[in-house]
């Protein structure tokens, strides 16, 4: 084992994609200009990763899961957890917790399922759902808000059950949904109860907010009023094993979404808020690059990521998508410049294709290059989908990477003598 | 999901090898005119596929199962079921099916395996054991022919077993065999039953085919009798989840030969039969290839299967091989001008390796290349062994192979958020 070998995973979230026909058949990570992951690449050993298994499409906290290491089929159960945990709620073993937006709602016809992107005032209107909704029967109702137009939102109580169906129905212009039981259920009263709760959370969170001065102001000024909070992803609480007692490294993350950091509340890393780092198109990669440097004075390991390509992936914009990539470059322009590469060995990849093409994850693999200590270059030129298929490291699931790179950093202990 | 999104996997038989010496060291697939083929790889996204698991090799219907997405090593039972369900004989839970070959014995000495690879008059033998060779004990026989030399049998009474020795040799010029209790059989007394009605089955078999009047014929023209059958592949019933319930595809299969035709049906799948679909070397290719653009319209899905490239492989003729594999390219390019690739991904593969130089089918990874809908182009520029090891799907196996293909044709469920 080298002691003080230092590791880091940076994530260019949603980066990798398929061929954009109006980038002449390149994908996003192909036509950006990335000198920063091209030198990775050229210098270190690449290949190709499925973050969970072949053609299965990714969410960010599965992804993540797995590529630390953790199985999601054994461990996941739902979002909901992780998004709480992320926003600072605790949740607890009997706890169902959910990821909602604020959105805009006519009658029951979602008109928009972000509140136009609301950034501002989502703090008042989360304190009156909680002044005013603290508890339904027999169950505490614990909501916090998140970053933009995300919250979470915690039931607490006697016999509940996450095996109920989605209030939000993830498409605009339809109304939302009553949730129910899901069919086979495993205790149908704790689902038809925990239905019947959340689907009145959901009619007084939308009576308190309709004329909350909040939604009045953004009525006046032509903006959607986030007049509702929209659950789904309903979860229960996870126990994993911190990092640091699985591989022995003192970690922390840095990372822009909430979902992510109460993943890594999880498993006990230190989960650093970097001042400027927004979770959007504006973040400044920079900031986000220094904190890196920063977290490692003091941590063996440090998992980062940019959201900014996953959002451009979203909207099918590959225009957008190549400026956060090029940001997530840039962030790690820094880092080549400002470690020490024989005793630090970086991978870089994404947690899954977000191609502008599908407007949402796809199940194809993504690039991966790791630079530094502990690395054997190969022939590969440059970062991308196309050029990584033929690195040295081949294609290896999210699951084998903490191994792989832990070898690297020489601190992967021989099985065997 | 895209609704309406079309799959395939065509099969080319047997179609992967090793390099062969007198084609200067390229495989068959290297050395075929394969246009389309080729076109294909080039335009699509390669990798090299283990059928089962690297070195493995695979039987057409293990094959089958796992690229269908059907673990092998959970649901096998023997090859038995398949063939006498593909011949159309139900096989109900404690019936023992196996799959036959009529051959031809002087004494108890296999002469020929196949008969002279008989092709008429199979009807007539198979009907002729089936009215004298009824019942044996309180076991009710069941006798079929399939196509060419091929048939199967289903053993059907109390107390009966799949764990018993071949009957077959395997190898010409030596004694057929007394089937006998597997050592360790489970249930001991139904295996030492379930043989010793077998031995007899052969037995009685041989004395009711040896003066019948097709060998009488044969043996004038200088042809090899079919005078006994030789049982093989003792197998009981699997129970499978159909295609359709297992990935939402409303799912055909096109192919030549019984065994994976049984599969289909254990599937669900809609089982097409093709006039001029011989499964021999003279088979109508273009018959095929048309025939899996009509199941498009009202399926979601097809797998197709040639047979004939697996034949030359096991004659250690590589010629006959090339000229197979280049049928198998006619009716991929039959497709290809066909099909709306906008909507419609393809794969084509070999479900195992049947090289020249071994005669039989080897445990080498196959080569894959994905086109149509859904694809990312690599930089491979054919189709073959060599020249897809480099393709950006890597080295999947026939497990993930569904699950690839569904991503590709959107519609992989997102695992997370």
């Amino acid at each position: 084992m080298t002691q003080g070998a230092k590791g880091i995973i940076f994530i260019g979230d949603g980066m990798g994609g398929r061929p954009c026909p109006e980038l002449d058949g390149q994908t996003t990570v192909e036509a950006a200009n990335t000198p920063a992951m091209d030198r990775i690449a050229r210098e270190g050993s690449c290949g190709l990763m499925d973050p969970i298994s072949p053609g299965i499409p990714a969410g960010s906290d599965t992804s993540h899961m797995a590529i630390l290491g953790y199985d999601p089929y054994k461990h996941y159960r739902g979002r909901g957890p992780f998004e709480a945990k992320g926003v600072g709620i605790e949740v607890r073993p009997g706890d169902v917790a959910f990821r909602c937006n604020f959105a805009t709602v006519e009658g029951r016809d979602v008109i928009d399922r972000r509140a136009g992107r609301i950034k501002e005032g989502t703090d008042q209107l989360a304190a009156a759902i909680q002044e005013q909704v603290p508890q339904i029967e027999d169950v505490e109702i614990i909501f916090e808000p998140s970053v933009e137009h995300r919250a979470a939102l915690v039931l607490r109580g006697p016999g509940l059950s996450h095996e109920i169906t989605e209030v939000d129905p993830h498409d605009p212009d339809v109304p939302y949904l009553d949730s129910k039981p899901e069919e086979g259920a495993k205790d149908m009263a704790a689902a038809e109860k925990t239905a019947r709760i959340l689907n009145e959370f959901v009619k007084r969170c939308h009576e308190v907010l309709e004329d909350h001065p909040v939604n009045r102001e953004r009525r006046e000024k032509g903006e959607f009023p986030a007049n509702i909070a929209l659950p789904r992803g309903a979860g229960t609480a996870v126990d994993l094993q911190s990092l640091e007692a699985r591989y022995g490294l003192h970690a922390a993350m840095i990372v822009e979404v909430d979902l992510v950091r109460g993943l890594g509340q999880y498993l006990n890393m230190d989960v650093i808020k970097v001042e400027g780092a927004t979770g959007g198109q504006d973040t400044d990669e920079l900031a986000i690059a220094k904190a890196v440097v920063a977290a490692l004075e003091d941590h063996d390991f440090v998992l980062a990521n940019i959201k900014a390509p996953d959002l451009g992936g979203h909207d099918g914009n590959a225009q957008m998508k190549i400026e956060a990539i090029e940001k997530v470059d840039r962030a790690l322009g820094h880092l080549l410049e400002s470690l020490d590469w024989d005793n630090t060995t970086i991978m870089i990849t994404a947690d899954h294709c977000t191609p502008c093409s599908i407007m949402d994850h796809s199940g194809d693999a993504v690039p991966i290059a790791f630079f530094g200590n502990g690395t054997r270059p190969d022939d590969v030129e440059r970062f991308g989908e196309r050029a990584c298929a033929t690195g040295i490291i081949g294609h290896p699931r999210g699951m084998e990477i903490m191994d792989i790179l832990l070898n690297m950093m020489g601190r992967a202990e021989k099985f065997g003598a």
